[in-house]
């Protein structure tokens, strides 16, 4: 949105929302600030009626959507599919770009990216570099909403939706304290969910990953120094009592080039009925992005503290409804000062 | 529907419709006895008038279906797609899961498939795996409705629109007499049809099959038992006169291990314009569940007795809009007593 | 439309327009004669109001269209697809039915177009052999509208979407000069538009391609003797002052067998800023059919002249609009006489 590309191609930021959202681009958690937290999160439980009571929607009627995926993902493409169909909007879909088509025939990012402009009214970008959102963005005069850009990019609407589930189950996202474990070193995610952490006072993460697989240094310092206290532990032993929440992730065995490195550390640490009912307290929460493969055993699926199956996904679904209204100005925001955290 | 997964992941069996089809699993054509059919017969009715005059469709509306196919089939998935847009309804389609994203990252079945429990009110599973559809009813507490699972397992939805093709055709399902050709060892939908047929008094079915793909005895056995009339024969010479229907079928390449094998028996019983008027009736109707790759000559198409690319098609379409809108509760069966097939 | 396919299978051609275009297959240019463009054009205009708008219509409410692709195209998939939508519609995609499911196993090709005739009210296909268009359409009793069908066959809603960019950029489609530079000799969209601008009275083309992609000889004396002026260049000193459009294309890699006849010419002709503005007029538009892969270079991009990432694109989906809602009998004509060009 708002496009730079005619003005000589440069990278550029993106805007901050400061309580507007309609012609914005989603890029990057950094965008959003406290205030507009409270408003999409307020927007976002409209959604979650609608969605529930399978209430037909005129929202996004006479809006198109393009997904445009190049590296699939019918979990997060299902879930902005679903999103813009239960508000009445429609999809086109594209995956692998890439293999097919115009791409392969050699066509640029930005030619490719501008077709879609045409069609629709927002394009939703999964890409596997870096900074290709940002890009997409630079070249089209459209809402761009970030699906996932590459290892080291943004996943906004992941981090969003996780933001969303504390709030819901602990009823705020002020004085938190929180045991973030897995793979801290490559997983964006995790430092998603810390940004947005680090933009409400008083919040403690306890960091909980092999070695192999710490937060980098640099990392620890930016986000300490936005005032989120972080504490790096080595064994479930020092998670304390009564967390309000456990957010566990995969060691993503694509990011090793040694196998045998990754066979070492996948299993270090997993949830367990046992681990469970030993550290976790009697409200806390144990999240996780998806997909797991093995973290967390199938026998902690029932527990009802459990909700990686049950709300964080649907609010994932929900945040994307809200964002796909707000942007395209289909929604409006409640008038400010009356909404209240 | 009606999850156990969460009382010890026992496998079950899928619940008897006995007249109410909201919430249900359709799973197998053995959840269905004939006041049922006779209702679902009756609904499709119904929505066959809204197809046939693209009549706009507000059943389905602000309802999402999944169809979650492992195993495309553009056939089986473009008629359950078709059939959902037919009542206002939309989709979000997931081909070859197993080849991209979380499942290739070595998610599970299970949370997969809850995942899109999470998007959507119904999930259409095709899946190479016989009982795989059983197993995601377990998982979710939405509808699952099998759109065919693996060779030994089931195809409801193809079963239910052959019966009614004939129904439709012959104006009866009792009393008929049929002719089953081809491949009675592995072919799925053939057995499901005599089952079907087994619901019903007075009926007879000849078998015609190479040496090599006969029914088994088992199966012989314990459909002669339902009541329904079994006759083995050789050659076209032994089919009666006058027969309600043909139901011709493939011989599955895939199913063979030898290639000579197959090449022996594939062209053994072909219908032609001349078999069909020397051993067919004025109203024997010529079915074939398709693809079909050289059992019925093309010449034979333009006889108005074969359905195969007629109503039998069409009939696919009209079954899955029948039974979308019934296991979501949006389309009333009509009061008890008053239906008469 | 109107099958023949029981007739006796033999070709046909397509049946003209004529002013009426319900109920007909859209396979070639040929079938357009002026009065016919000028309807056409006539129902663009109120086709790009709802795109452009965002306006929630109805036009194709209740019915659904395959888009049946042999040979992925995201680009114009993507076209139809959102064309279908902007007008409430629905779509089936099929994308590579070969590689999957009954096409797979051997069904023939008109099995597969009438399974999906069953499931639809028009088919939209692209097909990589010459003549399939036309094949579909024979075969079924619905509109097809061909998207593309080989090398040597025709792309005619592409055509239709060129003519009317330079009908709307320079007010009318007699007395042009245009410029048309590139592949001349495999090009298919070349060849179409000089049919198109051969209907119109007045029109002179100047062609600048590399000596081995030349117009054949006998395309040449064709194209000459319905009226239109035709002038080989060969090079950019030969380009008339202020024409009214350039054509440029890509030279299609995949149409050389070796590799450095293709090196040698591909970039003989390449559009840059300088190029431009040394033989471009003020009024020049420069369009392509895409996808680029150098023959215009990005920075070109900006100037206002550059069509074909702007209106180029968008007409294409307004035209299919129009055509999608004129085979279907839902937008009504202009009474005759009425509309003047």
């Amino acid at each position: 949105m708002v496009s730079r590309y005619e003005q000589g191609n440069s990278p550029s930021s993106p805007e901050k929302i400061n309580g507007n959202f309609v012609g914005k681009d989603i890029l990057s958690l950094d965008q959003f600030d406290m205030q507009s937290l409270v408003h999409l999160f307020e927007v976002t439980e409209t959604m979650k009626d609608i969605a529930v009571n399978a209430r037909p929607s005129d929202v996004l009627r006479g809006n198109i959507v393009t997904l445009l995926f190049y590296e699939p993902s019918s979990r997060t493409r299902g879930s902005f599919d679903a999103a813009c169909k239960q508000l009445g909007g429609e999809t086109i879909v594209v995956e692998n770009p890439q293999q097919f088509s115009s791409v392969a025939k050699g066509e640029s990012f930005n030619d490719t990216i501008r077709t879609f402009e045409a069609y629709s009214d927002v394009i939703v970008l999964r890409h596997p570099q870096t900074g290709s959102a940002q890009k997409a963005a630079d070249a089209v005069q459209i809402p761009v909403i970030n699906a996932g850009d590459g290892g080291q990019g943004e996943h906004p609407t992941q981090a969003l939706l996780d933001l969303l589930t504390i709030k819901e189950a602990r009823g705020s996202l002020e004085g938190m304290t929180g045991v973030i474990a897995g793979d801290l070193l490559y997983g964006r995610t995790t430092k998603s969910l810390i940004r947005g952490l680090a933009l409400y006072p008083g919040n403690t993460l306890y960091l909980l990953s092999p070695q192999e697989l710490k937060l980098p240094e640099k990392d620890l310092q930016d986000f300490s120094s936005r005032g989120i206290k972080l504490v790096e532990i080595d064994s479930e032993d020092a998670i304390p009592k009564d967390a309000d929440f456990w957010y566990w992730t995969r060691v993503q065995k694509e990011r090793f080039e040694n196998p045998q490195d990754y066979e070492r550390v996948k299993n270090r640490f997993i949830v367990t009925p046992d681990i469970l009912s030993r550290f976790g307290g009697k409200n806390t929460i144990l999240m996780h992005p998806l997909p797991r493969v093995g973290e967390i055993t199938e026998d902690v699926d029932k527990d009802q503290r459990a909700v990686y199956l049950r709300s964080q996904i649907r609010n994932g679904m929900y945040i994307r409804m809200a964002l796909l209204g707000l942007v395209l100005g289909r929604i409006s925001l409640p008038p400010q000062g009356q909404s209240q955290e």
